[in-house]
C-alpha cells in the first residue's frame, strides 16, 4: 500500500473550494428540546440534507474532481459499494462526465441501485461479501483503465469528509464537544484533523454501535483489529475493521469512542424525527444516540455540542415498524 | 371591529429586526429529485425547521414582543388554538416573561397540551368548537386584563409571517413563483406583501385543501365565504372563512389559489420524507402537493419555484399508517 501524507488544513481548504459547486452548505440546526433534555446547547450538522443524502458526496466529490483535474484524466471511476458512497460517486462523475461504475452486491435494495442508475452509472452485481465486490471492481479498474474512488482509505476522500469540520468550526466557533458516527473512519478523521487545526481543546467522540466496536477495539489494541462480520441497524457503520489510512489519524486526533446500543439509536431516529423534523438513518442518528445516553447517565457534557448526522437514506417500511 | 393600515415593507423588516434573536432564520434548500421530476429548480422554505415547529413563531413573537416594548404592557397575553399557534405564544410569553393562557378544546391532543405547558402556560379546556374558544378566551382577556394574541388577523401577525417572504428575497432574489398554504391568510398576505415589494413580477400561488376552499370561494364571490365545518387532513388549513384583515391582502396581492386533493396531501408528506429527509405536517406540504399536480398535469411552472413548507408538527403514529 502507497504511504499517502497526512491531510493537512490546506487540502481541507482546497477541497471546500473544490466542492462548493456541487454540494450543499449543510445547516448546522440548534436543536431545543435535546439542548433542554441534556442541560447544555446541542447543534445538529445536517448531512442527511447533503446532496444524495449523505457526507460521502464530500469525499467523492473532492477525489472525483482532482481526477478530471489532473492532465490525463483516467477513463472513468468505479468504485464497490452498496450504499451511499456508490451514489456519491455516481453523482460525481455524473457532473464531470466521467463514465462510472459502481459494483454492488447481489442483495442490493432495489431503490438504491435505481438511485445510482438515475446518475446515469453502470451497475454490476457480484457476490454478497465486500471483500469480492473490491476484488472485482480493482479489476475492472486495471481491465478498463477506471480510476478506483475508496469510501475512505484515502488523503483526498478524508480531506473532503473534513470540510463537515470546517463548516463547523466557521459555524460555531465556541464549539466544546463534538460527536462523529465512526465506520471506516473518513468521517471522523477528517473532522477531528479540521477541527483540532482551527479550535483549541475542542473534543472529537467517535461513535460505534455496540455491534459494529472495530475502532473502539483497534485503539484499545493499538493497531487495527478486524472484528468479522456486523449486524448492527446502522448499516453504513457496518465495517469490520478501520481503515489503514485512517486509523492513525483517529489515533491521533479522536479524544474517545462512545458505544452506542441498537435500542439506543432507534431511540434517536425516532427523536430526530418528532422533535427535530428531520429524517436521519440509523448510522447518522449514532452522534444523538450518544448524546441521549450520556444525559441518561447523569454525566455532564461540556457545551455546545454538535452532534453529525451522517445521512438521512433509510427505507421508509423500516421506519413505519418503528413508529407503530 | 377596528380599521388596521395595510402591512408596509417597513413594518416586516421591523418585524425581522425584532424576531431575529429568537426565530431561526429557516434554510431555503434545493430539492434536487423533486427539481428533476418538475423541469426547473423547486426550493423549499423549511418553517418545519423553525422553532416550536412551525411559522407560526414569527407572528407571536412580533405581536407579543411588540406589546412588551410599549410602556403600559399587559398583565399578560391569551390565545385560542388547538395546535401550532398556541406554542408559539406561549413560546413567545415565556422569553418575555409575560404570563400566557391557552385555551384549548376539550378534545385537545395530549402531546399538544403538554407542549404548550412545557412553557410554563396556563391551559384552560373550552368545549370543542373554534367560536366557544374564542369567546371565553375573550372574556377572560377582559376579566383579567389580558392582551388577546389573534392568530392571523392583525397587522403585527401578517408583518411577523412576512418575514418569511423577506427571507426568500434574500436568498433567491430570482424566485418566479412562490406556492404557500392557506389556512386564515395570516401567512400568504405576509408573504405575498414582502416578495411583491422586492421582486418584480415575481407570481405567489395560495394553496388550499379541496376541502377546505374558503378562500379560492371566497375570491370568486368577492367577499369572505363562510364554508362551515371542514375535515381536511391538513389540520392547520381548517379554517372555514377567510380573516377579515387579511382578505383584502389576498385579494391585493396574492395570484392565484391552487386547490389539492387530500392523496396528493399525504403523497408529498411521503415524498418530503424520502426524497428530502424533512419532516412536514399535512397543512405544510400542500405547496409541494400542488407544485406535484402541476408537473403531472404537464403544466410548465415558472422557475426558479419556491414551496414554503409551514410546519412540522404531525402526529408520528398517523405517519406510520402512511408509510405501512
Amino acid at each position: 500500500m502507497t504511504q499517502h501524507p497526512e491531510v493537512t488544513w490546506e487540502d481541507i481548504e482546497a477541497a471546500s473550494r473544490r466542492i462548493a459547486p456541487y454540494a450543499v452548505r449543510t445547516p448546522l440546526l440548534y436543536a431545543q428540546a435535546l439542548s433542554r433534555q441534556v442541560g447544555t446547547d446541542v447543534y445538529l450538522k445536517c448531512e442527511n440534507l447533503q446532496r444524495t443524502g449523505a457526507f460521502k458526496v464530500r469525499g467523492a466529490l473532492n477525489m472525483v474532481l482532482a481526477l478530471k483535474e489532473q492532465p490525463n484524466p483516467p477513463r472513468g471511476v468505479i468504485t464497490a459499494s452498496s450504499g451511499n458512497h456508490g451514489q456519491a460517486v455516481a453523482y460525481a462523475a455524473s457532473l464531470v462526465g466521467l463514465p462510472c461504475t459502481v459494483v454492488v452486491p447481489e442483495t442490493v435494495v432495489p431503490v438504491k441501485e435505481r438511485a445510482i442508475q438515475s446518475y446515469g452509472a453502470r451497475v454490476i452485481r457480484c457476490g454478497t461479501m465486500s471483500s469480492q465486490r473490491i476484488e472485482r471492481a480493482e479489476q475492472l479498474a486495471r481491465e478498463e483503465g477506471l480510476a478506483f474512488v475508496p469510501p475512505y482509505d484515502h488523503p483526498r476522500v478524508v480531506a473532503g469528509q473534513g470540510t463537515v469540520g470546517l463548516e463547523i468550526a466557521e459555524d460555531l466557533p465556541g464549539v466544546r464537544t463534538v460527536f462523529v458516527p465512526v465506520g471506516g473512519g473518513g468521517l471522523v478523521s477528517g473532522v477531528a484533523t479540521a477541527l483540532k487545526m482551527r479550535i483549541l481543546g475542542v473534543r472529537v467522540v467517535g461513535v460505534e454501535p455496540e455491534l459494529a466496536n472495530d475502532t473502539y477495539l483497534s485503539l484499545q489494541a493499538g493497531h487495527p483489529v478486524d472484528i468479522g462480520e456486523t449486524k448492527t441497524i446502522a448499516d453504513g457503520l457496518r465495517t469490520n475493521h478501520p481503515g489503514h489510512y485512517t486509523f492513525p489519524i483517529v489515533q491521533k486526533r479522536v479524544d474517545a469512542i462512545a458505544l452506542v446500543p441498537e435500542d439506543g439509536i432507534r431511540n434517536a431516529v425516532v427523536r430526530l424525527l418528532d422533535s427535530c423534523k428531520i429524517l436521519v438513518e440509523p448510522s447518522g442518528a449514532t452522534s444523538v444516540a450518544a448524546v441521549m445516553a450520556a444525559a441518561e447517565r447523569g454525566e455532564a457534557l461540556q457545551g455546545p455540542v454538535v452532534c453529525v448526522l451522517s445521512g438521512g437514506n433509510m427505507e421508509l417500511s423500516m421506519l413505519a415498524k418503528w413508529l407503530g
